[in-house]
């Protein structure tokens, strides 16, 4: 639905290697919902983005940095796949602490892939229902997750599907979730030790 | 010392993503000491290398499947990294199950950086003490390992570096260890869950 999304603003949080389709798509979708969109990385310039992890494919521009972002300046945050981009992203204390504190905000949160890694080193998947590329998957087990098959998974705000493949049902669940906006229930389990 | 390892055979398993040097300088230091050495890998033909995750940087001739390997016909392991290739490795049943097979086997084992996911996907690593590259150590954590910031880590014949640096520690250890033999005290402890 056109419209959906006005007014609302979107952090798309990604660096180098990320999976191309999985930045464009979700962004195209929620941008055709009428959300203003920005990428936040961690280094100023362009991104270099792959597609299936291995061959070049391009790049996108940053438009910010996630150690100057704030959580309050966004409605909701996408987390793109890629196997490089989560594992630098969860390298990095600022984004891993923007993604944990965007998730304790309630604010609704879409993740591809590779993306919940970083969810994993943010110490907010314990208890929670989630799915992923099948290589994450011992990861979010382990983390105190419960993975689940499926094309999309949405657990209080939190919308999580398996690979590229998946983009149409993800696109269409995140702007529905987007859209619903903060879920004041969320909270944050102790991670398994 | 030169014969070290003289008749001794050395597999090394990975795939395409392997960062070359990791591949390059233990299969050198190994070769150096006088063991033969075959590449198993989860296709025949070529494996596409990588410098720093994201450069193209050649090709590796593959020897043998994994799926056709057997582990008594090696007498050590080594696992490079890389991110895209453990990250490969770890969804393969047949390279998860060869790993895990000569981890029981008592035989030494090399890993270095991000190598280890593919220890725990074969749910080897509970109980034990190893190093890896940064973003791999809250799932080394997370699967019951404890996880010590050192140049080379060594646990029962289980050999671990944290990154393309301890190169020169980590080559010099596993001839060393790969020189000893089996641990038949080696054993495997429940994974976390």
């Amino acid at each position: 639905m056109a419209g959906q999304l006005s007014g609302k603003k979107v952090a798309i949080l990604a660096t180098d290697g990320v999976e191309r389709v999985e930045l464009e798509q979700p962004r195209g979708a929620v941008t055709d919902a009428g959300a203003e969109v920005e990428l936040l990385s961690l280094h100023e310039g362009e991104i270099a983005a792959r597609d299936h992890d291995l061959e070049e494919a391009g790049t996108f521009s940053v438009d910010g940095l996630v150690s100057d972002a704030s959580v309050d300046d966004y409605d909701a945050l996408l987390l793109p796949g890629g196997t490089v981009n989560p594992d630098k992203l969860r390298m990095d204390d600022d984004a891993v602490g923007f993604v944990r504190e965007f998730f304790e905000s309630g604010k609704p949160i879409g993740s591809i892939c590779h993306g919940p890694w970083t969810l994993v080193e943010a110490g907010v998947v314990a208890g929670r229902q989630l799915t992923s590329w099948p290589s994450v998957r011992t990861d979010l087990r382990n983390a105190g997750a419960t993975v689940l098959d499926q094309e999309v998974v949405v657990d209080d705000g939190l919308v999580t599907s398996r690979s590229p493949d998946d983009l149409p049902a993800f696109c269409a669940k995140i702007v529905e979730e987007f859209a619903e906006g903060r879920h004041a229930n969320r909270t944050v389990e102790a991670a398994a030790s």
